[in-house]
């Protein structure tokens, strides 16, 4: 796929999970590209007469959400989502475990996406993998990257900070913390890893989602294949 | 024991964890009254010629440390350190596990105590239980306080937002998040309760410690008992 077609992969990735979005629910709005689509697309339905809330992610998502019109209601005042629609930066086949964060999104997107009743998981084809191999953000608390970092390699793991652009030093996330980027290489075990990295001090979310999509909409040329988990 | 008593019994169990300070150690620097004994006793062999650097703990320990003349180094800096003291809010008599979080430190605490080759646990007699029961404070991501709460209950406990005093609203932690106290009533088995409690996303850090203490320095009126695990 090209760049083009990568892109009308997304919006038909986006689009079809919109089409499961109900009247009335309260909807977690993902962060990246992907979900840029779904946040678009939720818009458009909003125009044409949709009742939603929205729940963003990120400031990103926040800001995209207020120019496509999708009302807003915060994080901090809902302990349940109906749908939420967000997109991974890798994903198994069957969507049972996922790697997201490379927009540092991700502590938020797990506290949304894990307080769905469904996740609808948005991507493009080349995202589907049969083993999860690409570098695992990681935040964590500032003061204790160095000892995360530590344990990290003790677990296998290759620790990068994130460096930022347009700033010096690391990139600082939405919450205030540093990423550190970890190459484990194939993770065999999505489901020990995961519970390893929560399990370490100072780590305040890792990208890996074990258990968490309901439903894959994966986008390609040729349309859009929906996998029920 | 009265409160004169009970601040002696803190200084002894200080004093005794501070004996076993090696000269040219990395010191892990703890938080809360019974720790900053220790800072005082630390200051105190410094000035009598004991080479240390110490590693803070929270606002607090660090500003104590300089007064007392503890040379200072960042977490940020170390992957290790030697030896840390810190004290707790309850503990196991065995210290296989305990509960810290009084002073909304724990999440560096937790960083420092488990960076250390040795972890030097320091109380007053009365923090020592059968069984663990105080209220568990969980540090939480501001946004995800709703979440994380609904996921306390149906973990079975009984979470209040720390409200703050000489502020108006919640505490805000050194590290920019809130704290939930969760009511537990007593933990059957602590380190169950501490995975799920990390797996939870929105959790930045949960005051259970389980399986990181070394040693127990419990003062008491006749003086202090030390448990190595």
């Amino acid at each position: 796929m090209d760049e083009e077609a990568i892109a009308a992969a997304k919006r038909r990735a986006a689009e079809s999970a919109v089409e499961a979005v109900g009247d009335g629910n309260i909807v977690g709005l993902g962060t990246g590209s992907t979900a840029a689509h779904a946040i678009q697309a939720l818009g458009e339905a909003v125009d044409a007469g949709l009742s939603v809330e929205g729940v963003p992610t990120s400031c990103q998502s926040r800001a995209l959400a207020r120019e496509a019109g999708v009302p807003l209601i915060a994080l901090a005042d809902v302990a349940r989502v109906d749908v939420a629609i967000d997109g991974a930066d890798e994903t198994l086949l069957d969507g049972s475990a996922l790697i997201k964060g490379g927009g540092a999104a991700h502590a938020r997107e797990k506290v949304v996406d894990t307080a769905a009743d469904r996740f609808l998981l948005v991507v493009d084809k080349r995202k589907l993998t049969e083993t999860l191999t690409a570098p695992l953000p990681v935040e964590v608390l500032p003061d204790a990257r160095s000892a995360v970092a530590a344990r990290v390699e003790e677990l296998g793991g290759d620790p990068t900070l994130r460096a930022a652009e347009r700033k010096d030093g690391p990139v600082v996330t939405d919450n205030g913390n540093f990423v550190l980027d970890c190459a484990f290489g194939a993770i065999g075990s999505p489901t020990r890893l995961a519970a390893e990295l929560a399990a370490v001090p100072g780590v305040v979310e890792h990208g890996l989602f074990v258990g968490l999509a309901d439903e894959i909409h994966a986008g390609g040329p040729d349309g859009v294949r929906v996998t029920r988990r």
